[in-house]
């Protein structure tokens, strides 16, 4: 393998990396600080800004006091706290029949991940491992502290500020502080998941549920058609940048176990994959051929390299399928796709189904979590909320239920194309049948003849269904139903479903949402260009588009800009408005 | 002037022009049908697909019949139609002093149109000629007949196909089939409005609506800091070719008058202005200057040229203005900060507001329209739905019933910047206060943090809007806070609103609405990928990210995209499961 890669990585525009320290545990929580110019009155006088706390998803690659190195990978973070835990043990090596061959094949060497985790780590007989156990018997972890301080941005800082000067409005149905007895409880009930296997410990913990921010997912992976394993590492690295929460890798080509270790290795987020796609590669894509025994070891093989939660396509049963005949798109889901193949050429029930409290009992010994498949999620607005889509909900309410007696922690997929008068059924639905578990759409998209767009159609339907309380949203990229998507399809899509995620965030009222909002406007407000570029959730961007039409630094400190120029501005006429109305 | 034009005519691909008859009047309703490949089954036997017929804002410029000449301006399709009525009566010159002494100045003939309007049409004294007043005594103008066709798109000819076998899902608020007869009611009712100045026989006819399709508004307009007459002309004609219903023109720059006659010349949708730009540029920007007198002139001025409705400030009070001191961004609309600048420093009332009788008597004797600016529309999420917004919108709706008093049809202008939890209270204030007028808002934009994707913070808070009774929608692009949209941009920000419009079309149970989705899917699902560009709301797009990742003409024939690949098409393994059922 060409080991040659091509990364973006240091700081972003006008910010730094800080570190907040814990009060319980020894553990520092990075964010990203976002340095602001002051402000200058009309006497010409100054007043400083408080820098702004963003959430950071970056990992080390955004912090100069780091060493990137690939073939090392990302500190091991949580290794620690899981040693101290003492509920684990190291293994000899893999307990995959598929790894242990893979890891013998020399001619594999030239692409292997040079520091490859030969010892993957398991829960020691006769214990549980998960969040959700810990949290259950009221431990609160590292992970937990250490999400809670994210989650709050320290906007307990600039709070009073911003509260004095303007107030929250946001309906508050969140709790004013985060708090990692709030984040403990949440766990505990199901209502949110820290994804973080035992064997990734150089994940950042991160929590997905709704009384949180709301998190968004990148889709990155090989395909049969594209891509190498270089391009899917930058890729990924690339996301983080920009703002994904977790990555999933649906690599469907060649050598996606080496892949996977790589992006693994070096990921600060949880990883996520669909174990179907490589147990069918394993059987050369015959769904004859395909069996629990296969899917079992690939199970076992992607949680000991460290996948933190699999998607599953468990509630896709034998007798849904003839409810999507009359469907305008059928079945759109791959995994559910295989799925329905493999009950019709067999004549039997989805070994998902049949075989889940194995699997769950696989998964609890490495804390991975289950993302319940929507294998029958409508493919098209015609098919939105229709008896096929439903019935499958239902049952991955009961699987959600069977998880939880064995303290899996799971998440529950959702829709797919849908209109907008239907976006909240689907919430409410999954809320009542799901027992609260975290949602994770894609999307919805609101609609389907905008082809090129779909990152658009469907941060319409994920900001929607977020607001209504969607805990993670799964990005869609403008080359949705066209193509692969690219270096700068990943960014914009990234980007948007940030935004998405983040109105939703306002419209639910999480108390460290407003103040980035309020900076922006204010500088915006001031003519502070420079901040503005820096608040932006694409500082690259902002600059680019800004400089097309007045590049030069002195259009940087100019107080109008090209859109109305400096006549018709009506920032400067506020503050002439002001001066007058002061005067009097 | 440079005279020459670099247009974008002829066809969309794939569609061809097509023009439905009138059954009342003599007329003839453009419209763009999609002309469909044949469905292939697993036989190998085809079965044609119906073209799908699409609403067509790009007028004569798509026609291969039509010849474009910009030098002569279009067809005047509705000249025969206001002759007929014999209720105005044509003068010897403009009526307004700048117009006269701008169509004698010699020095401006390089740049004039050549067959500029110096008869301008006007009222017949005590003749009432607006299509509110023609609706109020019971009569149906072709105008009428006209948007009732055009509203239909045709449906009825395929509706009962796509009922039989998907069936409607939307919440049908609105009537199955658009009636001249229900124009007429909701046109007289001042639910909707038809924005038809008799000097603007080039336009076709269109309606803006709850109970209509989703309208969306590009804004154009030359800028002191850049462009030209003929870079503002290719824009209009481009933002027509991607479906822009009506153009804004919001020059503030040099040569204005001559810039507009050129652009409503050639623009087959209803163009709208802000009169008072015009106005402060005649006074050299100084708001000291600025009175009535001028006002009144540059009104008469431009009704007497075409413009088909006008955003007038007239809801912004002088008492309101210290209700914005405390805001985060004070006012940020150019007119608002123009007249409250006008209030503080002549220590009056708005003229615009105690001249508004005087304004109606003017405008209803050209059919040109109001549409009630919102001066104090919020321009950040802080300053959402105050005070100072929600009294001026009240003052909108005292100024809602004084146009109708005299049959002046009127559009009522909304946010801005709101948070998706405070879009609704929007809608529901603005039907209540303003007797249900149409809503016509920008955005509006769900957060202040994403400049540079403007276009989508506006279109989530846009498509919800609509979705809730918003009757037009003005677009807003990328560069929105940031500079002066491109060629590139206006079309992104056309093609991004389209598509919250239609979304919310969907929402709304528009009965012509769902045809397009259903025929996409169904290519979709076929593989019939040239169909699908075809039924894109951006074509050109739509190939393009296609041909990234697969080019070659025999992808376009490939049953599965390089998302997935072959083996992993859930499309092609539902047409396997789909043989496999049928096979039992």
């Amino acid at each position: 393998m060409d080991k040659t890669f091509h990364l973006s990585t240091g700081p972003l525009p006008g910010s730094r990396k800080i570190h907040v320290p814990g009060e319980l545990f020894d553990l520092k929580v990075p964010m990203r600080e976002i340095i602001l110019s002051p402000t200058r009155d009309e006497r010409g006088k100054c007043r400083e800004n408080d820098p702004v706390v963003a959430y950071d998803t970056s990992g080390p690659y955004t912090d100069p006091a780091h060493e990137v190195d690939l073939n090392k990978g990302l500190p091991r973070v949580r290794e620690a706290w899981i040693e101290e835990r003492g509920d684990t043990v190291k293994l000899d090596g893999p307990s995959s029949t598929y790894a242990r061959e893979r890891l013998l094949d020399r001619s594999l060497d030239a692409l292997r991940f040079e520091h490859v985790n030969k010892n993957p780590r398991v829960a020691r007989p006769g214990k549980r491992v998960t969040q959700m156990y810990h949290a259950r018997q009221g431990t609160i972890t590292p992970e937990m502290e250490f999400v809670a301080i994210r989650e709050n941005q320290l906007a307990d800082r600039v709070r009073e500020q911003y509260k004095r000067e303007r107030g929250e409005r946001g309906a508050a149905r969140l709790p004013g502080r985060i708090t990692p007895e709030f984040v403990r409880q949440e766990v505990a009930a199901g209502r949110a998941i820290i994804p973080a296997n035992v064997n990734h410990p150089e994940s950042e913990p991160m929590i997905i549920g709704r009384n949180f921010l709301v998190k968004i997912n990148a889709n990155i992976g090989n395909s049969p058609v594209a891509s190498s394993i270089a391009g899917e590492v930058e890729k990924a690295v690339w996301a983080f940048r920009w703002g994904a929460d977790t990555i999933m890798d649906l690599s469907t080509g060649k050598n996606i176990h080496e892949t996977r270790e790589w992006i693994i290795r070096n990921s600060p987020v949880p990883v996520g994959t669909v174990p179907l796609y490589q147990a069918l590669e394993k059987v050369g894509g015959d769904v004859k051929r395909l069996s629990w025994e296969v899917y079992r070891d690939t199970l076992v093989e992607q949680a000991e390299q460290g996948v933190d939660y699999f998607t599953i396509h468990a509630g896709l049963r034998w007798h849904h399928v003839p409810l999507t005949i009359e469907r305008l798109t059928g079945i759109v889901s791959r995994g559910g796709a295989i799925m329905a193949n493999w009950c019709a050429t067999h004549d039997r029930e989805n070994f998902l189904y049949t075989r889940f409290e194995e699997i769950c009992e696989i998964l609890a010994r490495y804390d991975a979590g289950i993302s319940l498949g929507d294998g029958l999620r409508p493919g098209c607005i015609a098919d939105a909320n229709d008896e096929a889509q439903l019935a499958e909900l239902k049952t991955l309410g009961n699987l959600t239920r069977e998880a939880w007696k064995r303290d899996v922690q799971v998440l529950v997929e959702g829709p797919g194309h849908v209109p907008m008068q239907k976006v909240r059924e689907n919430m409410e639905l999954e809320l009542e049948w799901c027992n609260e578990a975290p949602f994770y759409t894609l999307g919805p998209l609101v609609t389907d003849i905008a082809p090129g767009y779909d990152h658009v159609t469907s941060a319409i339907g994920g900001a929607m269904i977020a607001w209504h309380g969607t805990s993670m949203l799964c990005y869609v990229t403008r080359k949705e139903h066209l193509g692969l998507p690219d270096r700068d399809d990943v960014k914009e899509g990234v980007i948007t479903f940030k935004l998405a995620a983040h109105a939703a965030d306002l419209a639910k009222g999480h108390p460290a949402a407003y103040y980035r909002d309020w900076a922006m406007s204010k500088a915006r407000y001031e003519f502070r260009w420079q901040d503005q570029f820096h608040l932006a959730l694409d500082p690259e961007r902002a600059i680019l588009l800004h400089d097309e039409t007045l590049p030069g630094e002195e259009h940087k400190r100019a107080r109008y800009c090209s859109m109305c120029g400096e006549n018709f501005c009506s920032m400067r006429a506020n503050e002439k408005l002001r001066e007058k109305l002061n005067a009097k």
